[in-house]
């Protein structure tokens, strides 16, 4: 799967100098590229009897929704404070610099039931850490939490220990 | 389609006293109600040689993702300002009460390509209004705008006079 890199945008300086960005959206943009993006997942996960899959917004979203699509399983999305228009649970949690909450719906989550994290980049794993506990704090059984990018010398996989973690393509620097 | 309704929850004073809130997490989270959805717009637009789907951020991005998937196509995120790595175009709009500012890569839309852009609910449409401006503007041509829900009492398709408008679940209050 490491042809799909090429379609992986690099970008200096973004969003402070310094910071080599990797963007997504050029690959999004490419049909097939997307599509065979969204397989690699439905091949690493198409056995596991999921239930349902959790993106996070905003990004997250975008491939957390085509692979519950391509699953055939629902879609439960987790946002920031205020968006969700129903009771939410809620996590906070730290960051480098200061800290950050997410919520998800209180009634989401089904007991027992296997839920799919997806998101599009695995950093530090901060944020992807929270959603899996919080998850799991509902209930839910986390069958697995897949990344496109996963920048490998942020060693966000120490942050998700215990948890099954999936990544398509990998970054040395 | 009307059957999907009973998986939209309504939600009453949200996000203020007096408006009913039409919340589609509901339908998300139910894997054949979300796969039904996803269908009618397959079924609405995939013949018409769509090239790409335009999605806003944040909750829009679900179902047009889903959408671009099953369609085949790439996908194209129009974001909030300053969330984009790479040089935009933006759009800024009229609202009820004050303006919104929207961006889009500079080089996302091929010229002549035939977009379709998704959005979750039509309101008053002027956030689909400005997207479908922007994305005309750009060179692209737009095959269509479909939303899962549409508020006609709120005459959104007025304000996207001269676009194509399909929507799947109707609601007259």
């Amino acid at each position: 799967m490491d042809s799909l890199k090429q379609f992986v945008r690099e970008i200096p300086d973004f969003p402070k100098p310094g910071i080599l960005f990797y963007d997504i959206t050029t690959l999004l943009q490419n049909g097939e590229a997307f599509r065979q993006t969204v397989e690699a997942f439905a091949r690493a996960y198409g056995e596991q009897k999921i239930d349902t899959v959790v993106g996070v917004e905003a990004r997250g979203f975008i491939f957390a929704a085509a692979v519950a699509f391509r699953l055939g399983t629902g879609f439960i999305p987790v946002r920031k404070p205020g968006k969700l228009p129903y009771r939410t649970v809620r996590k906070t949690y730290q960051l480098e610099y200061g800290s950050d909450t997410l919520e998800m719906h209180a009634d989401a989550i089904r007991p027992g039931s296997r839920v799919l994290l997806v998101d599009d980049v695995i950093a530090t794993g901060g944020t992807a850490r929270a959603v899996a506990d919080m998850i799991r704090e509902q209930g839910g059984q986390v069958a697995g939490v897949g990344f496109v990018l996963e920048l490998e010398f942020l060693h966000g996989r120490k942050a998700l220990d215990g948890y099954e973690v999936f990544s398509i393509l990998k970054y040395q620097e």
